[in-house]
């Protein structure tokens, strides 16, 4: 049952703080609830407006009117069902040949996108600074599509990380080399930073290589980091294609 | 003076009907705004909470405060300025090697976006189906980042375009050839569908390349459109990089 309780707890999912209170994350859409059994993602119950849509499984689903289905959802246009999902247990992938790291992306839109574009070229795992949006963020679990269920996001100190990988550490810089013209080794780390500063002098001091994507406009911004970070993994892809 | 005249004027902005009817449009931020007179667009007239800040010319630059700015801005979070600009004098440019053109794009993000691209890899106009969500829409030209100023966007019936463009029209399909494969010609229009649901029939039947973005991973969504776009760009543009 949809108690005015739980209507509070939902609410308050939108801030960290409460999700790591209560353990729990909202996953909304049928599409990706469908996929959630398929993951190490566990759910603890569901709120439909047609339950007869949704999996079934060790957990309960209620049915539940437009109206109350707004006040759980945190999208403007709330769509048919939300699953209250517990958050996922740590784990991290040793020695993967390509990982992508990322240095305190703000926007959860980049962190959700770069997820969906890890798990299209099939990356198994991001390893993003300590402050780093939160995957759990309704925003980058919206945004990711369903692919933080495919793809494993841990937070690490990320000097610490970088400076016991054995490979590569290849980021992006305005004088780094050219793209194009880049060999990637078998095994590296590609380090995309913040969305205004780039990243910290601390990431930046551990870089083997900088590569750069040429611009042949007269553009005055730089590339949003998450378009970035699709150019660059097609351009590493393309060798493998 | 800000009057209430204009405040209304100006809030109707946000509707295709209304800026036709005034022949207006807003840029908002400084960093844009001053990039404005190297373009071929007119302002009409700057709002600011601080005109030292702001280039001078043939039009009047008002001081106004943060509450008659958050009167005028369409942002959640207004930047430091509004300018009010003539929409731009349709043109069309001919013959163009590299001509990106998109049938039915709904999202603003994704137009505005696209244009940045175009921006970035010197690509100088964007061909859009009538349907196409319209150039002067606020949140298109905020996600353009100011490079609605420098890329040529014009609407117009794309199977009458296409019939009679003598270049190749490439478009993605699920079952076309891999990008990393394909050899694109001198002279091509690359040809973008609808966010949902792809290029209209009558557009498809019209092409005469197929590619597709290879998938190395599980991931259940098509790529964004946008970011399709952004990674056969990085393709196309490897060979001249």
């Amino acid at each position: 049952m949809l108690t005015a309780h739980k209507i509070k707890v939902f609410q308050s999912l939108d801030k960290k703080k409460f999700r790591q209170k209560y353990n729990l994350f909202l996953v909304e859409g049928n599409k990706t609830i469908k996929e959630i059994p398929n993951s190490h993602f566990k759910i603890r119950e569901i709120f439909s407006l047609d339950p007869s849509e949704i999996p079934t499984g060790d957990f309960d689903t209620t049915k539940i009117t437009p109206k109350d289905l707004k006040k759980i959802s945190f999208l403007q246009h709330p769509k048919d069902s939300v699953a209250v999902c517990e958050l996922g247990e740590e784990k991290f992938l040793a020695n993967l040949p390509i990982q992508i790291v990322l240095d305190g992306i703000q926007d959860p839109g980049n962190l959700g996108t770069i997820i969906r574009l890890a798990d299209w070229f099939g990356i198994p795992q991001i390893i993003c600074s300590e402050d780093t949006v939160d995957l759990y963020n309704p925003k980058v679990i919206q945004a990711s599509m369903g692919s933080f269920l495919r793809v494993n996001v841990v937070y690490r100190d990320l000097v610490e990380y970088l400076t016991h990988s054995d490979a590569a550490k290849i980021g992006t810089d305005m004088d780094g080399e050219n793209l194009y013209h880049h060999k990637f080794p078998e095994k590296f780390n590609l380090i995309l930073g913040n969305e205004g500063n780039g990243m910290r002098p601390e990431t930046e001091r551990l870089l083997t290589e900088k590569i750069t994507i040429p611009r042949f406009g007269k553009s005055t911004e730089s590339l949003n980091v998450s378009m970035a970070t699709g150019i660059i993994l097609g351009q590493i892809f393309s060798h493998k294609g």
